[in-house]
């Protein structure tokens, strides 16, 4: 297959470059450096020292003995992505071009429009490019699971079957998106759903869970193939964040009771769905839509596992509960459906604490890195 | 009350500003004539001569004697839509200022863009300067009866109530918006929803259907108080469409069978609906969600409408079936619920021929304007 992987740079964009490379699929990465900028403005950086995206392309040429083609690329410049699609011509692109950060968004109106305008105008270039220039391509587009926020009834993958006044239909799920950055995706899945609708194209939307793992098959091959580690209170992921704090002796910090529950997944399964989604693509015409997750946790159990795990390397690790900078459901109901990509064949990496258990290893090799001034909640919602 | 108008040299913003200006409410009007520019680029122009805005104002002065304010500001310019929102203190925004057309936004990428981007940053901007500097305010939205499509089952106003596994919840109405423009009327919906549950704002969302009329009490006054009237392919609608071909010995053309089905309402119940809702504000917190149209009809129902008052005036109207340029339903349900404005206290004013002889009067007096070019469908949605 022909890939084209926008965001090719970041966290799940790299690895999953390298694993349909290694697979002798024919790789293109374009990447805008969005996160790498938003770090240098923030004065915080990945836990992990990562490489230059074209040092990164030349180790694994090195390395592996392929050739992936990198070219930095803003899609929201329209002409040019829509050239460069004409040009490589892929059978499959992989959307992780967007700003993904809650926190981020909601820092202030700029930050807010930033998110919205930089998702949204990209998302609707590729779709258009498509329209124009790759009709049969099949988008992979990363969504999230907080599209949905926290309904009171079961989450179905992207559609419900709605029975109402005597009359039934198959329509969107309704969302309930928890931040400025979550509207964004809520925006795209829209302008995707329509664009399948109106022009046929084909469109998986993969409503992602929270990732969690530092490692995959070809990252643990040279420490030049390394992804990036977040954990600052913008762009990291609580599991991250707890696990830094144990390291470095700093309590683990739970925002408000802790009761929330998200769905979670480790970064080998994302590359395993986002793989299984590119090799059996969506009909003309349909925006399929899978929830990629393979377990839930309240932030509190993943907390008490992440102490635990610590304690038993032998550090002092501890539970305190700050206010909640966010403004969301604490306790809720939470049942989604995840079973069309099990039904693709997804073999489910559950979390262990010998995962946890790795990462603080991680962790501890770079822990001169740590900066304690990224893990302070600063933004709030109010 | 303390009104901003957004949009106030609109066809509906300038006779909104009119309306409660007479009623003694304190009326500020901004407007960046995007439709008059819009009309400039396209070599087209409304059949009846409006005014510019600083005369309308003027007019009225010498007419009704008093004062509306009037300021040329983009609401995409936070900066400059904060500190007007700050020092004018409004009690209730009503907000037209958006580029409402489906066939612009479907012209290619960078109108699909201007029109998502314009509507959905002013939107934004709007709420963070709620938020920062009048959370009081009461926002009245003008979105469209557009977003919902044509879904198989009722239409509720803004929210439906789902029964799913044996759980309830109340939830927003899953969405199937027909156009790029559509679409950015269903992302300022999910944007004001948020800020609603996160920040307390009050809004009201007017789910508006296609409005018809010319006049009203205040435009009826002087011709400088004239409101705007679009024909053409790309601003106009159907109705004023049809009266114009009429007039002038062209077909009324429908586009494919005409069994769509659309809700419609006269501009004269607009101006009652916003003043309803205005006057009796959202609570807190809550996106209150009406369907502003009194009355459904079939495309095919309204042209013989007028095909049947043109020929009763002398005129030699025919209908004439097109190939629809648009991806829509021609035969679907359609059973919108529109009770809310009713509650509150809508008296509707429903589409009878002698309004329709009034139209074809008004159009008759100004049909040297009339530009055939303009009338074609050339925005093809495929």
């Amino acid at each position: 297959m022909r890939i084209l992987v926008l965001g090719g740079d970041g966290y799940l964009g790299w690895p999953t470059a390298m694993h349909f490379s290694r697979r002798g699929d024919d790789v293109f990465v374009v990447d805008n450096f969005t996160r790498r900028t938003g770090h240098i403005e923030r004065g915080t950086d990945s836990l992990t020292p990562i490489s230059p995206l074209m040092d990164r392309v030349a180790a694994w040429r090195q390395i592996a003995g392929r050739d992936i083609t990198a070219e930095v690329v803003d899609i929201t410049d329209f002409t040019r992505l829509r050239s460069l699609v004409k040009d490589f011509a892929p059978d499959t692109i992989v959307h992780y071009g967007e700003i993904p950060s809650a926190p981020y968004s909601m820092i202030d109106r700029d930050h807010a429009w930033e998110t919205q305008r930089n998702n949204v105008e990209g998302t609707l270039n590729l779709l258009f490019a498509m329209h124009e220039v790759a009709p049969d391509a099949h988008l992979v587009k990363l969504g999230t699971m907080g599209e949905y926020g926290t309904p009171n009834i079961d989450i179905e993958e992207g559609y419900l079957d709605i029975d109402h006044n005597g009359r039934t239909d198959r329509l969107p799920f309704p969302k309930l998106p928890g931040s400025f950055y979550h509207l964004s995706k809520v925006h795209d899945s829209h302008n995707i759903h329509f664009a399948c609708r109106v022009w046929g194209l084909r469109a998986t939307d993969l409503n992602q869970g929270v990732v969690y793992g530092l490692h995959t098959d070809e990252t643990e091959l040279d420490d030049r193939l390394l992804t990036r580690f977040d954990y600052d209170e913008v762009f990291g992921t609580a599991l991250n964040r707890f696990c830094v704090q144990s390291v470095i002796g700093h309590p683990i910090t739970v925002y408000g009771s802790g009761s929330q529950q998200r769905g979670f997944l480790n970064i080998r399964d994302t590359l395993q769905c986002v793989e299984l989604a590119s090799r059996a693509p969506a009909a003309a015409g349909e925006m399929r839509v899978f929830n990629q997750f393979t377990e839930a946790f309240s932030v509190m159990e993943l907390a008490s596992e992440v102490c635990s795990a610590a304690n038993s390397l032998g550090y002092n690790a501890r539970i305190e509960h700050c206010v909640n900078p966010r403004v969301e459901l604490e306790d809720h109901y939470y049942n989604p459906t995840h079973t069309g990509l099990l039904q693709l064949g997804l073999k489910p990496r559950l979390l262990s604490e010998e995962l946890i258990e790795t990462m603080l290893h991680t962790v501890e090799r770079f822990k001169d890195r740590v900066s304690l001034r990224a893990i302070a909640p600063a933004t709030q919602w109010r």
